[in-house]
């Protein structure tokens, strides 16, 4: 029997469970890997310096947990509406205008799964197959699959520390092609910590916005600046998409919420796929986080804040007198992307070794691209500076050795 | 100058915040525009009787909230797993060895956000660009969506009374081509509250099974059965992948918990995706629900199934004597799919002077497909009996009137 006839007879068979080809592309983070290893190794006895995860220690301040204890008591936890209470929407507001001087209407910020609900949703509107989106290489490796997800096709535009590892208006001019549809940008990034200065930032979205095309900015690690006033993209345009995250500065990753800022024509849209996708986001997460924006716990993120300057400031040193290259200090979240040629050919090789024979656990350039990713490992200070001393100690050992 | 030369140039010029095409075919809920106007009569002080939403009026039961409680005091609520807490995946296993004396390894049983977080993990997985899904009609309509939102496309098979308002082997045969690759069920389902026979599940299974495809069946409605024992499609088949969920039968909706059971073959392909698109499912519901399991708690559950048992039986009747059409007792789920033919020729217009006329809220049928959507209203029966003797005694009056 011909494939054909198969195929007439209406019994094709194949592997039943294949996978799409969008599955291809993703692959596991090696960081999950050390993780799991560093895990066996502390269940074995071994003690282990956690420097590859993107987690602060602190987790929710006293007045999120109280808020959360206050509505489990009162609220049934019902659906919310899609897009999020309006409550918490109207807090953010006021949080962009208290803050920034910026005035973001309530109607434009949705409520979501954290940063990654409000990439599916942006993306799932907006990205049509074969589109093709711009982002910089590094990056924060899921961003590559939100785009290929809805069958889009990523532009990776290598950056190194000439260019502050970001896109430039330049790299936009460059590689935008017929097929381009929008650029996907972080500031401050992650794994590199660096921002777009706004002058930049300005010409990035004047180029976009001249072809037609558009912008998604990330500023989940937005409130983690330390060298100057915190900004927001949203100063600059409206016809942007911003995303944040009540993870990192606010000490959420585990309860999943975020936010997305989309151009008024944009959300009713989101709102149709919100409901189809999600039907609505965790409501007792919603529920605490309305605390995060009280003065209270504001002073308690700014406490953590400079605490994080401290780490930052101790770690960038200590890590170049170890022999690593940190052309740049950078200016915010919690990571150091630290050139490691000097100390190995394959920082893949450089991490695994760390792990098993100095008990550190960092975390390989591959899981941010493929852009000298064999050259770079990154460095998260979010554990305590005694922490912070302790591994830079045992690499100091290490490679003393 | 031409398109050719613009494009050429590189500065093709379109509206930059172009939908996706998929969102052509996403759109929203008549419901939501019903039970929107519902809250501005209420806001205006009328009193509107809720049969339209698929929420029970229970809430979380106290050992679960409880537990919230507990680990909100206890756990910094990071990150967990990408498939969730090991001792809930645990636990769910458990209760499928109790309840079903069925055997499903929990490294089988992924958590997720709700089982919409489900579908969108397992429709990402498996649908290509093209391929096309067999599904009732009528059905849950974001079924249709999650399909779309990854390029698949949807074959809808209208099922009428006759064949309990469910798809058959025979159905599979008839409506399978050479593009079909999966079927979606549901049992019970939404809107129609009718089951599967095992007998007729096990055939279908076998004919997609023949045909080299995949099924997919949504329990979410699983432990809402009334004239007979809780089943799962899980005890006919270990190639098919299962949908739960913490909002119907454990009263957790607004926490957005749920699980996807999927053959070993897929688990590590659906982890890949779950880490990238969601990072993890929220943690405080992934802790409250380990309560859900307790004994104390399923005994909660139990008598609340009754409660909403005691409703259908008083419902249906009471719905046949003020001419709507039940041709079928729907054994499970909180919801009744009404003929409405001899009361109104469009069940749209009804709902709508229902609310605005009667005061009570129901869903049009047009919200669950297009086979006889104008002849079908659903009554969910999610609301107290008072509320349900209330409800009726108004749509009589309407009706006399």
């Amino acid at each position: 029997m011909t494939s054909a006839s198969l195929a007439e007879d209406h019994h094709v068979r194949r592997d039943p469970l294949a996978l799409a080809s969008r599955m291809d592309a993703i692959q596991p983070f090696q960081v999950m890997e050390i993780a799991r290893r560093a895990a066996e190794l502390e269940a074995a006895g071994s003690r282990v310096v956690h420097l590859e995860i993107g987690q602060p220690d602190f987790g929710a301040p006293q007045p999120v947990l109280d808020a959360a204890f206050a509505a489990l008591g009162r609220d049934p936890m019902g659906y919310s509406a899609a897009l999020g209470k309006p409550a918490l929407r109207k807090a953010i507001a006021h949080f962009y205008r208290e803050r920034h001087g910026c005035e973001v209407g309530a109607d434009r910020i949705l409520i979501t799964a954290g940063a990654s609900g409000a990439l599916v949703l942006a993306m799932g509107t907006l990205v049509e197959a074969g589109d093709e989106v711009l982002m910089p290489d590094p990056c924060y490796p899921c961003n590559r699959h939100f785009v290929r997800m809805f069958g889009g096709e990523v532009r990776s535009v290598p950056v190194g520390d000439a260019q502050r590892y970001q896109l430039t208006a330049d790299d936009v001019a460059r590689h935008w092609t017929r097929r381009t549809r929008g650029v996907l940008l972080a500031t401050p990034a992650n794994p590199t910590g660096t921002t777009i200065p706004v002058g930049e930032l300005r010409r990035i979205i004047a180029a976009v916005r001249e072809r037609g095309g558009w912008c998604l900015v990330d500023e989940i690690y937005g409130g983690l600046v330390y060298d100057g006033p915190p900004t927001t993209a949203l100063s600059l345009a409206d016809d942007i998409l911003v995303v944040n995250s009540f993870s990192k500065y606010f000490g959420m990753t585990g309860w999943r919420l975020g936010w997305l800022v989309a151009p008024a024509s944009l959300v009713q849209a989101i709102e149709r796929l919100a409901q189809n996708a999600f039907i609505c986001v965790s409501v007792p997460a919603q529920h605490a986080a309305l605390a995060a924006f009280q003065p209270e716990t504001l002073a308690i993120y700014e406490s953590r804040r400079r605490e994080l300057q401290r780490r930052r400031d101790y770690l960038v040193p200590a890590l170049r007198e170890l022999g690593f290259r940190v052309p740049l200090v950078p200016e915010g979240s919690f990571y150091i992307y630290a050139g490691c040629e000097a100390l190995s050919p394959n920082s893949e090789h450089l991490a695994w070794s760390l792990l098993q024979k100095a008990g550190v656990a960092v975390t390989p350039g591959c899981d941010f691209g493929a852009h000298e990713a064999a050259r770079h490992v990154r460095f998260a200070y979010t554990r305590s500076l005694e922490d912070l001393e302790e591994g830079v100690e045992r690499i100091r050992r290490y490679l003393g050795a």
